[in-house]
């Protein structure tokens, strides 16, 4: 089995490094000449182009910012549909919407291709330590056929239904990530309005029902006013768009959630995209007029 | 030391058992009889009004249903405040507003009497535990003075701040949980509709920086649709008045809390508010014309 | 019949002038002995206290800023309940909730005293000119006996109901006044921002279904950026924070007038509140990051 | 000067009714044959194709659904671009975002083909009059050609700016129509449950600052329950579609109007589409579990 991959950004270079290690056949694509490079000192092996991936590969793993690169990747005259060979099965591990994964698995199919959209949560961290949690779309027999390379790169492995099932996984995902922010970003602003520490607001209520891994993980950002990214507001913004567009397809209304959307539009369009997704705890200050102090306490 | 204390209901009936346990000296009293009884059997004091409790003792906790009710038992004729003798400590552990504790706190002091707001999370079960978090306002002597009668009762016990700090600290746990519990809502529905078993889309990610206390919690419960209380849509309903009464008082907008504020107005309006707080997801399921499944797989 | 008004700030003090104009027998009271004064000139009768006008009126006129200013001129030892004699009216013009109304004419009826709620809207302007609209709760009995004082002050005078439903109505009418302005706002952000001269704006679409009161009175102020208020944010405020006690009290959930309510608790936070309520499009500008220009072009 | 006009549906037909009876020279061409008979027999030329309005005509109207048959019409093998002659002025009457328009005209541009925007208000029945409001996007060179026509069918007509300038002004339009429904249903159930004849509240504050297009149109409606569309929830839901990704690509966060629109979107879930936009009532009636009474009054 040759594995290809492409896209060997934040997410996808730690990824294939993982590949490698555990020993199986690697080809590797991105843009940027200097991620494949880096692979190849680890074992890998170099392409110089998506259709050289297809020639070669019969599973092959994307790593994409949005559906849009997906898209050219997959379906461009240089891309991995016209130029690779049926039974081919292809793993888009990108954040795109469900509607998408189905459009690309059914213009798959017309080249005798296969498709599972597998999307990972755990960021760049368990990206490296290969522990990421990956939600996977597609039938049993192609998810079968993949899960030892999943099980290379991820901890919690999780076939969650058809195609399309892995990409609505991780939006549902990032429905309660965001609107988690907020409801910490919230918290946090009335709390130290209040004259409250935050350092003892965090003691007092993480370890019950408020508790969440949100708070785990940004509390102490929030505290340190440490705004380094993490999961970036643009990033997180866009899976928002895709959330909306979904839902839309499918008429859900989610009052919640699109409120969230337009406070990271807010930000975005204030120049702060760039910063941690906890950063929108900026949005809840400037209504206040109160910044929660470096350090948590007055 | 005599301790007195005043409101048994599902809270503070098997709070006040632990303090009996532990071998305190423990007044009771509560308009239901049969609390005060039981108590009594355990090893307590019956009283017979809080006039009693107030000749009797120099520690007073109270555990009422909302700050109208703490401002009987204080001040009302018969009521602690009248009838107390200087250098009491009152410990309100109801869920009230922080506007209403320092006033509270400051009507005490013209009697000569300290006061701590220390409410609690963790609910029936913890109560029951003796495993309380205690998010406790109140100067330093006070608060250690009755720092062992918090260790009978609680498990996690901060001292969050000045009188009021306690209170605060509630609310602020509280727009947290009714957050989160909207945004499982959200997510669920979306999953639900998009076609996903809700129990891989647990499975998938609550592990992940999606998961929380309230996932851990109402996910099982959802899956179930079992809303058996738990906590109550009206009760957490009072509590967010709070929040926007102190969020008023204190200049603090809050978008997303008072949106969901509206959602729990809803249910009660539709006649649910005695179903657990998770029930809220009905109206999410409404909004999308998409009930999910009892089991959680269509 | 002798006729008292209390409270002559800005809107009292016109009233009060229209009903000594036409003839009425009016005694005066306010805390700003000034304003007393000058409707002495204009032919109106001095008192010192609310009690000189309970013990020398049969209808007096209220118009105070708030419920607990009202509560205070009623109930107060100096005040008209225990001073006035029975079978006096009691005209509330100030806005206040629909339950301090009935609550107040509740109280009133004790002492064999009659209660109308009628608030107003058209402000200063309409008050000067006394065109202004009243809406008023209570008897048709009450009703008549005072309507030729109502036509003294107003224009379109409307008996909307028993006591309370004049306080409903006006919150009723200040929720669309408060959506329609953030309505104006998002659209006039999007539009500038899209590269749109605002003036061309408002000349293309103020005759159709997006017409409106508040477009007519507020767009000319935006494109001028000219925020002298009119009717200021921190009393439009005031009256949303009746809305939701009220709305809390009935069991009607608003979910996009509490959204906008928080958007004026942002603009008051900032040190906004004494601008005009169409400044709330300052919430807005902020979001997006473009302010638009003076003169609507960019 | 020879007319072209594709899109005989609600709108177009009696927009292009109105050109034939002004004396212009008008092809016809709708998928919809009967409506090209019946303009027919009133003058106009049958066309069996866009292709043949293309080769017969130098100023062509589209007056259809949404973006999609806006582009298929303009880009299609047998469309507009392809198959007309240089210097035509294709304008479109049709909603769409301004980002589309311009990108039609950007497109058209390579053909030698010119490009308005101009979408209207005031639906069937102002088309019929033939006093649209007409708010158009485009040079000042093509916008004067195609005037005299624009007189023929509007009312009000307007020139706002640069190609997309129409569409952007008419998505401004629609944010404050919608937001402006939800307004005066949150008023209406606010009242209505309050106790309040809604005949009582119209005639109180339709004449004040409250007062609106939408109120004069819809508050009967709603009295009467008759929800017969006027401009459907659907059509709406469309719109504010276009909004927000209008919005999205310049950076401007709308938090109303998403709420609103999520009010739209739950309603098209809840199988309520095709009903006038007032409707979404409903969705706040459900919420305070009231629905207002036929007639306005309990
Ligand atoms: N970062 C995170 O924390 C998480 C990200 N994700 C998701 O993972 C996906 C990838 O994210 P991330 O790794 O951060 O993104 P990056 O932008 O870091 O990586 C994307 C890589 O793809 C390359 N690329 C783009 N287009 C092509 C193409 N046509 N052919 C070949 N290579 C191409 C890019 O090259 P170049 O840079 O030269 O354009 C880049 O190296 C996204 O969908 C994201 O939402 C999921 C969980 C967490
Ligand atoms: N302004 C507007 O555009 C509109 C206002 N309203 C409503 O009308 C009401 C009055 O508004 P407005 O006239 O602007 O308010 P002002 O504050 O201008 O006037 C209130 C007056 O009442 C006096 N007052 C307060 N307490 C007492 C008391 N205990 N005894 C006697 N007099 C007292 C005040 O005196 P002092 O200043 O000395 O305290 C002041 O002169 C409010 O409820 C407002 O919401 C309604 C429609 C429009
Ligand atoms: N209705 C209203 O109140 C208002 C509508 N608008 C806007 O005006 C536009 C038109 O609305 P409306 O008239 O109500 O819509 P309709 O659906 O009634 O009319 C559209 C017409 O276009 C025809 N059509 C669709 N595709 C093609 C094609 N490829 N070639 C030729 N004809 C085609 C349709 O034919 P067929 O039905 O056979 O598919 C139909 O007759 C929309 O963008 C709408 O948003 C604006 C203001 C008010």
């Amino acid at each position: 089995m040759k594995i290809g991959f492409v896209g060997l950004g934040i997410m996808g270079k730690p990824m294939a490094g993982h590949l490698i290690k555990d020993g199986f056949e690697t080809y590797l694509f991105d843009l940027n000449e200097k991620a494949v490079n880096e692979l190849v000192d680890q074992g890998g092996h170099a392409c110089s182009s998506n259709k050289e991936i297809a020639e070669n590969c019969n599973v092959i793993f994307t790593m994409l910012p949005a559906a849009k690169h997906v898209s050219q990747v997959l379906f461009g005259d240089d891309g991995l549909a016209k130029n690779g060979q049926p039974n081919t099965i292809i793993v888009d591990m990108s954040s795109i919407s469900p509607e998408d994964s189905k459009s690309f698995a059914a213009r798959l199919q017309e080249y005798n291709m296969s498709f599972i959209d597998a999307p990972v949560s755990g960021g760049e961290p368990m990206a490296i330590e290969g522990k990421l949690s990956i939600m996977a779309g597609g039938s049993d027999e192609h998810y079968n056929q993949v899960l030892p390379l999943f099980e290379s790169m991820g901890g919690n492995i999780v076939h969650v239904g058809d195609v399309g099932a892995g990409s609505a996984t991780k939006l549902a995902n990032q429905i309660i990530v965001s609107i988690n922010l907020a409801a910490l970003s919230e918290a946090s602003v009335f709390a130290s309005k209040s004259g409250i520490d935050l350092n003892k607001m965090y003691e007092a209520i993480s370890g019950g029902l408020a508790g969440s891994a949100v708070m785990e993980a940004k509390m102490p950002q929030i505290i340190d006013r440490n705004f380094e990214p993490g999961g970036r507001i643009e990033i997180n913004y866009k899976d928002l768009g895709n959330v909306q567009s979904s839902a839309n397809a499918i008429g859900v209304p989610l009052p919640v959630t699109n409120l969230v959307k337009e406070i990271f539009s807010s930000e975005i369009a204030n120049g702060n995209g760039m910063k941690d997704h906890s950063f929108i705890i900026d949005f809840f200050e400037k209504m206040a007029n109160h910044q929660t102090p470096k350090g948590g306490k007055l």
